[in-house]
């Protein structure tokens, strides 16, 4: 097998209250790759579509993600690369993270597949360190593992995954304005109130629970993040009204996708993740913004094999 | 029925990174308390066994409990009651949480169980304001629940029993000084960075996780206090010591019993734990200053009824 074409998610980060260490996979929007195994120890991005974004390698995410495997490997061994993107850059749903993670797994499988998923996570944080300035790890630990994932430590990196309700649906509203990761990170504090660092993690503690006995109820009360969201979301227009006519319509609790400006919610089965969608939509037709909406389950595979 | 004997645990609250949320309820050390219904709405304290502590009601920890309870029942009911105390006071091991957890779910049995468990919290909750200037849960929660708890919320009080792995184990030392609860809150920092409190709730996350699947050396990983333990442990003799000692002969992690000075440690099965006694001994042998251990099964049970 030199040749295999895959499919890779986007992903939600920081689910509210996990700020810098939940993040969750969906079934779409995701982006295409083909990866190459070649003989030469070298990577190649042959073809960017969808986005306008850079061909050399060691400016295109995916091929900084490959590189960094490379170091690792004493073979003669390169890939060449082909992205057929959707995930639009910029969005807040891991669309760095979808190239970075697509890659080092179609890699991995040409391989042989002799890394584990963190080590793939690690080799994929690079990607993420190009694009943010920052190596973390909550977008491309769902692309890689799938469902739910919590980076419980940077260093070492521990990434644990944690079991996702069959039930579980997400709706994610993109409105056309850009945050940039770095400046939404520039905007928190350094500081924070140990009460208010008690109440977030009793509430990561509590969506994990939620999600591993599938109790939706607890699910929907642990989705509050009364540290970042706070700061975060008076850079996203109508947020307190997307996520307050969701909730009305069924949703379990939701906040904002990575670091924005998408908004996401969590909703227990379809029918009620096509309502939130309904009055997502509505709201910000009120509004004037563009928008895109994506309504998927929780993808509990994460990067999917298309073909070989 | 109208008399009824409990045993009520000790119990070891903040569990490393779970600061004020997490909480384990143990087998021993315990008190058993005798509680009867009368027929006039008052509480009365008719023996305090073991300390010297007050016997007036609204002095007494097991008596603002009951008395709070009192105060939403409309009915002509009240409750004498008799303490067999075992735990030391100012242990940093719920000595107070045991009377108070131990009265209220005396009391309701003998109501006909009017009250959750979540109830019950609420009304021990108020012993613990009594004792510590802090209506915290974290002991009372474990003592009435069993097993381990979180406390994800305060406002509104929701405890989440998280499942206990059938082979864990605590051995706890309490060395003999004393740490006042309010003493140890008040040099705690208000504030605190950032990247501290991410580390901290990536760890509860990962507790809880480890907890509910049985990753005994999840559990080990995540047993990591970045924010309290550095500003706390200086208050208690050998403390790095016995943790690293413990480590050495097999014990997954531990940390300073609720504000301390006893220090947990749990282990997988009771052979670990055995060792890790001896290795507590022998470092306090050394030091000189004396001490109780106390090893016990994480008690799933909480307050246990002995006799009616």
């Amino acid at each position: 097998m030199n040749e295999i074409r895959v499919f890779t998610p986007g992903t939600v980060a920081n689910v509210a209250c996990g700020f810098d260490v939940m993040g969750f996979a969906l079934d779409s929007p995701g982006d295409e790759m083909v990866v190459r195994k070649i003989t030469e120890k070298t990577v190649r991005i042959l073809k960017m579509e969808g986005f306008n974004l850079p061909l050399e390698a060691h400016k295109n995410v995916a091929g900084v993600a490959l590189l960094s495997m490379l170091n690792e490997l004493n073979d003669n061994v390169g890939f060449e690369v082909e992205i057929y993107k959707k995930i639009k850059p910029g969005s807040g749903i891991g669309s760095s993270a979808a190239s970075s993670a697509g890659a080092v797994v179609a890699a991995n499988k040409l391989l042989g597949e002799p890394y584990s998923n963190t080590d793939l996570a690690r080799f994929a944080m690079e990607g993420e360190r190009l694009a943010s300035g920052t190596a973390h790890a909550d977008n491309v630990a769902p692309a890689i593992f799938g469902g739910f994932t919590l980076v419980r430590s940077y260093h070492p990196l521990d990434i644990i995954s944690i079991d996702t309700p069959d039930e579980l649906y997400a709706t994610v509203i993109h409105p056309q304005i850009e945050v940039k990761t770095s400046d939404a990170r520039e905007i928190l504090k350094r500081n924070l109130l140990l009460k208010d660092a008690i109440r977030q993690w009793g509430n990561v503690g509590g969506l994990v629970a939620g999600l591993m006995r599938s109790d939706y109820e607890l699910i929907g009360r642990s989705l509050e993040d009364v540290i970042v969201e706070p700061i975060r979301s008076i850079l996203i227009p109508a947020f307190q009204e997307v996520k307050l006519r969701s909730k009305e319509v069924g949703a379990l609790g939701g906040g904002i996708s990575g670091s924005g400006p998408s908004i996401f919610m969590l909703s227990r089965g379809q029918e009620t993740a096509e309502k939130v969608k309904a009055v997502m939509a509505e709201t910000y037709d009120k509004v004037g913004i563009d928008y895109d909406i994506h309504l998927s389950k929780v993808n509990k595979q994460g990067v999917k094999i298309l073909g070989r």
